[in-house]
């Protein structure tokens, strides 16, 4: 028995159904030494996913929620990198090169693909470049990080009016269980601190969820739905049901009907879709996920096990397991009982289990749960959500560090810390709607724009008149009068149509026009010609 | 009496001198409406200063070292803004836009100048590029990340020897106060948490401290900072005396005498000089600091105050004042009281101090201290600099937390989560030393580069003979080859003289050349041409 190779496991994704597949095969390795278990995940921590919406809020430290992976896996070997491909054909696995530019390769016995969704903006006008997603550990602190911001911009704001109330609305698409929870911390959080911002009339502050059916937490039942909408109401926010995100701007966002709603925070839960990764591979799929049997396998194969939220996995009953944190745990557990089955002979188990409820926080000491059957509301949920939470939190460490927080939490004022940690990008897509404006007269210049599809139009206003200079369209660009010039912007441009830019900062673009001679050059170009045209279309209309 | 405006007291900076300025100025405000306090600072957070090292090794949590700037002073108004220029002669203070593109300019009756210092790699050849300071919250938080960052990147690399033991080499250059705290907690940290990497060897692991003079601690004593020595040398710390940086580049720290040392962590906390802001500011100075009279005013005006490590502020019984917390927060006071003296009338106070002391915390319980003259070292002064500060930590809510992070810490094993929240900048500077390769043949291409200053050689190895294909300079580029056509490099780069470059990453590159088509077009014809000089080099030695 023992002269056959030790088998490698490699597992993809340090999520719960990754983390438990992991935790059960090291307790099935014992004294044995016959698989090894390599598990491939873009951080080295393990985010308690239910308690993510706290972070936002700070009821719970941002580090409070998450556990390193070598700390729960001690027997695992873990490769913090991003992977590049997955062949299935010749069992590797591809990562990213680190500090070394060296293709890694990987090479699997048994693949465990457990990478869950993500949430997918494309194809959505505008949504990729100005809606913030909330998934990850990074999305819950820059939401944090950017509520802070927008009320340290709102105090000192006076002078316009409009921009003061934009930078205190904040809309959250999406009214399933985790923009719930999401829009019950910001409201919580905003209307808590605003206090410590006399500047601001708590009145101007709104918070607004947008929900396409007619009731917010579909996977909840209807009577606990309608609590939690009463709950939510009261606490000020504001509930738009059968309202469906269409198009999302810096500015904006831009309901289907035609709507818009000025804003600078736009959260969005939806749509989720399964791992990128998933769709490259070539295996069977049903709706864009794994096919997976009832013992974890994926159909058509002998090595490649898949479960979490980017597989189907039958249940014994009919129907298919949901897509929650609880499947994913027992999925882990029977898919790693199957792989050693596998690897040492044995019979395979089959995926048994009965959901012991559901539970949606609605942020200060309340929450809706159901529990085998029951429903439950108010304070007596919420306990019962953190009690539970806190059981199932990894290492008792974690768990003592959590529990002084939320006792921190109930007596000491929250947070209000803005942690300025990433700088903005220097290059960037941006969107705009009609009507909208790319920058006006008389503002400082601080960007570029090259337009990559749509339509905008170049005016210039002059004694109170507006004088049209110039359309422009794909492939050109503007904005770099202003910066080559050091001076203000002597134009204003407005979208024609939705339109797509690429947007270089001043810094980045000083860089590169110091260093690509070719590029100086033609932006001169373009200005010395702009420049003509434009003193012809102010002769041409009398102005001077 | 009070038909005499309202004056406004402007206070730049929100460290010990300016907290404490606005602190005192609240008390004198009282009931009176006579002035209003405006303070100016680039974070929304007060930074503790001496923990900050502590923040490094997670023995404190990273918000534990900061309270909020509206709580601690909920008089004050507060503008969480960059400061873009001050003008002495026109009374004003002009900040950065924040959302709206217009500028924002303040007027002040008093101007409070407290802007502390900076580390400023200026004029260092490649350290503005690769050396990372040790100054500011996010400088803690980045360096923990990174040392996190290396060690995971460390364990999963068994091929290549040297990049190992690269990646596990860490340097701190400067010996003074903070050079020697954030030395300890590196090694503290590091030896501490590689029992979760059973793949590295801690015998690999290597901790260097870079001091020019012939012992550290310069600020101490002479037997304390022996003390210290053997501290950091028993717990594995290299000490190198008499040593100073001379270059950093991506991989390598270069000392002057041309020793080089192979790293990926090099930080340096040395030098450090006045705000560039004060710099702009024609006012008299003294070696780059205001000059400020005992009462802080700065010399020639009646409305400028300066203090903390900004200004040169003379002693009652001679010299000047060092720049310490401690004098900082004493000058605050002076300075309120002076300033509400110049506005209702009344004497001037005349600044005062006797320093209590001075401590360095060693790491791991251990520290030196000389107070009221007495020299202290090891737990007993570890134990009295804890007690100290956190007595001293503002507000009663955060003494509780802190101490409760002290308290986990004495028992559970120090957090390894690395937080990835900063993208790597699309665009940056970086250095090259001689010798160095700036790219190898057969590895993956992500990034192209352009020379700003200096010369490379492109060599390609052909079966096992290297030819010389070209030499490069300032203005060309390199690079593209492997980008454009999505392959490995095709030859190595390597530096002849010390070699400033503009590097771009795949990613902006690619959205670059797809929306500028002046710049895709000259790469392209560049690609062209290099492809034929290649091939008739290669010929030219007798490769096919």
């Amino acid at each position: 028995m023992n002269q056959k190779k030790r088998q490698r496991i490699v597992i993809l994704g340090g999520g719960f159904g990754g983390v438990y597949t992991a935790l059960q095969l090291e307790k099935l390795l014992g004294r044995r030494d016959d698989f090894e278990i390599l598990l491939i995940n873009k951080e080295n921590y393990f985010v308690f996913q239910p308690m993510l919406a706290e972070v936002v809020s700070g009821s719970v430290g941002m580090l409070d929620t998450i556990s390193p992976i070598r700390r729960l896996l001690p027997r695992t070997d873990l490769h913090v990198r991003e992977i590049e491909s997955i062949d299935v054909k010749n069992k590797t696995v591809t990562t990213t090169p680190g500090f070394r530019q060296h293709p890694n390769v990987i090479d699997y016995d048994h693949l465990v693909l457990a990478l869950g969704n993500v949430t997918d903006f494309r194809g959505l006008r505008g949504l990729p470049e100005h809606a913030i997603p909330f998934k990850n550990l990074s999305d819950a602190l820059y939401i944090r990080n950017h509520v802070i911001h927008v009320l340290e911009e709102a105090a000192i704001e006076h002078e316009d009016e409009q921009l003061r109330r934009q930078l205190l609305t904040f809309v959250v698409a999406g009214g399933g269980f985790s923009g719930v929870e999401v829009v019950a911390e910001i409201n919580d959080f905003v209307r808590g601190v605003i206090r410590n911002y006399p500047q601001i009339d708590p009145a101007e502050v709104r918070v607004v969820l947008l929900h396409g059916l007619d009731r917010i937490l579909p996977e909840l039942d209807e009577k606990l739905a309608f609590y939690a909408q009463k709950i939510l109401l009261k606490r000020g926010v504001e509930i738009r049901l059968k309202t469906r995100l269409e198009a999302a701007t810096g500015d904006e966002a831009v309901l289907k009907g035609g709507e818009r709603i000025r804003t600078k925070t736009l959260i969005s839960t939806v749509p989720s879709s399964p791992n990128p990764l998933i769709d490259a591979i070539e295996l069977p799929k049903e709706r864009g996920r794994l096919k997976a049997d009832s013992s974890l396998l994926v159909a058509g194969t002998d090595s490649v096990w898949a479960l979490g939220d980017c597989a189907v996995v039958p249940l014994a009953n009919g129907g298919y397991c949901p897509p929650t944190a609880q499947f994913a745990i027992r999925q882990g557990k029977t898919a790693a009982q199957n792989i050693v089955a596998a690897i040492r002979g044995g019979r395979r188990h089959t995926f048994k289990f009965k959901e012991l409820g559901k539970l949606a926080a609605l942020g200060h000491r309340s929450a809706v749960a159901q529990v085998f059957g029951v429903n439950l509301s108010g304070f007596l949920a919420w306990f019962m959500w953190r009690t539970i939470y806190l059981m199932k939190l990894p290492g008792w460490g974690r768990r003592l560090k959590v529990a002084s927080s939320w006792t921190f939490d109930l007596f000491l004022p929250p947070e209000l810390v803005q942690l300025k940690l990433t700088d903005s990008m220097g290059v960037s897509h941006e969107h705009f709607e009609p009507g909208e404006e790319i920058f006006h007269q008389g503002d400082l210049g601080d960007r570029i724009y090259i337009i990559a599809s749509g339509q905008a139009e170049v005016v210039r206003e002059e004694d109170g008149r507006e004088v049209s200079l110039a359309r422009l369209g794909a492939g050109e660009y503007v904005g770099e009068m202003a910066l080559l010039n050091q001076t203000t912007r002597n134009a204003t441009v407005r979208c024609l149509e939705p339109l797509d830019v690429l947007s270089i900062h001043k810094r980045e673009f000083g860089l590169l026009a110091a260093n690509l001679p070719a590029m100086r050059e033609s932006f001169e170009r373009v200005m010395t010609q702009r420049t003509m045209e434009t003193r012809a279309a102010l002769v041409a209309v009398g102005s001077p």
